[in-house]
């Protein structure tokens, strides 16, 4: 079987560049965005589309524990967002299958459970979340810290439900992972090394 | 300044263990029971004794928000236990001033914060940490399953409440901690290496 690693991240905590120095290290292969352009493919929509979609959790418009005879009709948004979801872990397991990689993201730490995967999770203090946006800033250079600050915590609350809604799992719970990494105060090169020598 | 790494651990996790072979492999002090021994010299208390009060929040009888006014008489057991919490906390930081070394427990991370610690989290599944109390099992082998997992998480409680009394912090929260390992299914060996790596 494939060695595995899975990456989840809060966003600005240097996770995708964790992710893409341990695949250049380990000389493994890499996947992020490309599991959405290669998913846009398959179904014909934007790149950029999908990945808004794959960003959020979908928004059901009921409660989805409401019993299908009150509303017959299906919704069309959620289905979507569904269908999405079950194409992309397809592509996922079949990466995964294919040789050794790395995958940042998408719930891929459950989809791929039954690979025993190492499961990584990156996260930092907010002061270096912030930080490290600004460092890399293009779309950010104009926001407030306030404005700044709230929409990191925005988008990982959308991963948070994203994650929670596939999986039933709390984003971020440490018992979910084999590894938390903390970028505040070690480096992301340190980091590397580290999970180089537990990977290998 | 010296390198110094703590470690909190779940009672079961191995994290004694990831301390003592990473002191090996870095060749550097370790300190655990030995804080204790040094403790009770100064303090005329017999290192059992002092253990179990270490081990567990002190229990005021009163809260302890209220006015002193109300309560003229100090509260000796209280008292003793904040006594012994302060000598314990200077112990600690004579010795992370002596050398570089590896502290566990006794809320090093917290009392050594200025000196930059590297600060690692030991954990694992409840399955994971009963098993590993029986591989070793001594006081713990007439215990059926249910009363080990209740042992185990009666221990992680005083050592949580412990943690909370004194730092004002949540034990255990991924954001107190540089690395959090989780040993259910990464070896205590591969563990070492990895941080031993991240420490060099």
């Amino acid at each position: 079987m494939n060695k595995i690693i899975t990456i989840g991240r809060e966003f600005g905590s240097g996770g995708r560049e964790v992710g893409k120095r341990l695949a250049q290290r380990l000389g493994i292969a890499y996947y992020d965005h490309e599991i959405i352009v290669e998913l846009a493919k398959k179904t014909d929509l934007a790149t950029d589309y999908v990945r808004q979609i794959t960003e959020r959790r979908p928004e059901p418009f009921f409660p989805i524990t409401v019993g299908q005879s009150f509303y017959p009709v299906v919704n069309p948004i959620l289905d979507l967002n569904n269908s999405i979801y079950v194409e992309q872990s397809n592509i996922i397991t079949e990466m995964a299958k294919k040789s050794d990689c790395i995958i940042v993201g998408r719930c891929a730490d459950y989809v791929l459970r039954e690979m025993n995967p190492l499961r990584l999770f990156v996260y930092a203090e907010m002061d270096s979340k912030m930080a490290r946006c600004r460092s890399r800033a293009t779309e950010q250079e104009h926001l407030t810290e306030k404005e700044l600050k709230q929409q990191i915590q925005k988008i990982d609350k959308n991963r948070s439900k994203y994650y929670q809604f596939y999986t039933g799992r709390t984003w971020g719970d440490k018992l979910n992972y084999d590894l938390c990494v903390n970028t505040s105060h070690i480096s992301v090169k340190d980091a590397v090394d580290g999970i180089a020598k537990i990977f290998a």
